[in-house]
């Protein structure tokens, strides 16, 4: 099954279903890209064309596996932006809110570009470490089989115990049989490594986001992802995470932003 | 009038009143941080005595001073955390929807910091740059008279067309006549510098935000916030700004980061 089947949804406009399938989980929690994904994927349904441009993730209860509910606002419909709210609800309680972001793909923009940063140096994709479920540990979770997440070689052997000690976690993205990407699924990507936490001098753990951000700078990138996620303040017992995500012509394809607690 | 007076809420459960006062605007258009704090103040008094952890604005129409009323949903209650949405209307169309997250303020919390990075290097706050309104220009615009803005003397000839020619912008921030903040305030406070961008080799103009995210690490800091916003990625029209606000013991208060589009 495909990701854009697995994450298609049903019905509408205003109300759609879908369904959380097997596998895309961590510790039996559907991953919350995943879930965001489902929520832009219905509201984009209802915006004759536009394309995703930012999405909010507020998540409120944890869900595994099975049938959702996808109840669906449009809020504004501007000349050349939207803005829409989903809320994902499983037997009646809410899972995640979701805002996002819709612009006219022929929107005028200003064309001057910038670009203070790079895309992370990372081996190529052969020489990363391929993430595959455990079947005898909780981690990596059975979500890795769904995706193709290579990860940089001094990064992935933190859910083994060997940290760098640098809250940092680079490494490449794809879908499985290199299924083509979009918006929705940029935003899987933005969720898809191991918290870069893992790498510090802290417990692994579960990780719970209380929200996630994603900038979607190009909602068609081809090709392998060059992820880039780090954490820089633990205080008050949470964290941030942010991610940059790049292209494999090195240009950038998102910027993600959580917050989540510290694990225990 | 104090900032707490000028972004009071009245009524509610459900259903506040306020009134954007003239003179917290840019262009005539009321300082989105300032709007944002309105809904947070309002969410905050259905929590219980829960403290603000994290804010997501999303600006949908902009509105000069006048009546607003400020819809609130409670859509998680946990033992822990809340969360609840706001909805900003003037004369029935939506300014802003507001997600905020509210935290037990005796939650249990992990005790382990860790903080990778540090205090914007500013000379102190009478060394710096204080921005006041301009009586024949658009800029500084009347909201640098309701707070205390000291930008540091590098960043802040921007507005003059004297650019540093980096996406930075640093300076001290205070509410008038020293008053104490709150999270409200630091919501403010990630929305009352000048946009980085300004002194970056593209146009000063209107730059409309269209999310902004705050994580209030400390909802009660005191003393001066030094802060520090800086933009990287200027990429199909849009750009992001993210800031960091520190207290005067070298403390994290919040991150924020913005969404907005280029100025023309």
């Amino acid at each position: 099954m495909s990701f854009a089947q697995a994450s298609a949804v049903s019905g509408g406009p205003g109300r759609w279903s879908a369904e959380l399938p097997v596998g895309w989980d961590i510790f039996g929690v559907t991953n919350g890209g995943f879930l965001m994904a489902i929520a832009t994927r219905a509201m984009e349904q209802e915006t004759d064309g536009r394309e995703l441009i930012s999405a909010t993730g507020s998540f409120m209860n944890p869900a595994g596996p099975g049938p959702v509910e996808i109840g669906v606002e449009t809020l504004k419909q501007g000349r050349s932006l939207s803005t829409l709210r989903a809320t994902i609800t499983a037997e009646g309680r809410d899972l995640v809110l979701v805002t996002g972001v819709y612009g006219d793909p022929d929107r005028p923009r200003h064309d001057t570009d910038l670009v203070l940063g790079e895309p992370p140096k990372l081996p190529p994709p052969e020489q990363c470490v391929l993430a595959v479920p455990s079947e005898v540990a909780p981690l990596p979770p059975p979500f890795t089989g769904k995706v193709e997440v290579r990860g940089h070689p001094d990064d992935s052997k933190a859910i083994l115990g060997d940290k760098t000690g640098t809250p940092l976690m680079r490494g490449w993205f794809r879908l499985l049989d290199d299924e083509l990407l979009d918006a929705h699924g940029v935003v899987l990507a933005s969720d898809a490594l191991p918290p870069a936490i893992f790498n510090a001098d802290l417990a692994v753990g579960w990780t719970p986001t209380i929200d996630l951000v994603v900038q979607v700078r190009n909602p068609r990138p081809r090709g392998w992802i060059a992820c880039r996620f780090a954490t820089r303040f633990v205080t008050d017992g949470m964290l941030e995470e942010d991610g940059e995500l790049w292209d494999q012509a090195g240009n950038l394809v998102a910027l993600s932003r959580q917050l989540a607690l510290v694990p225990r």
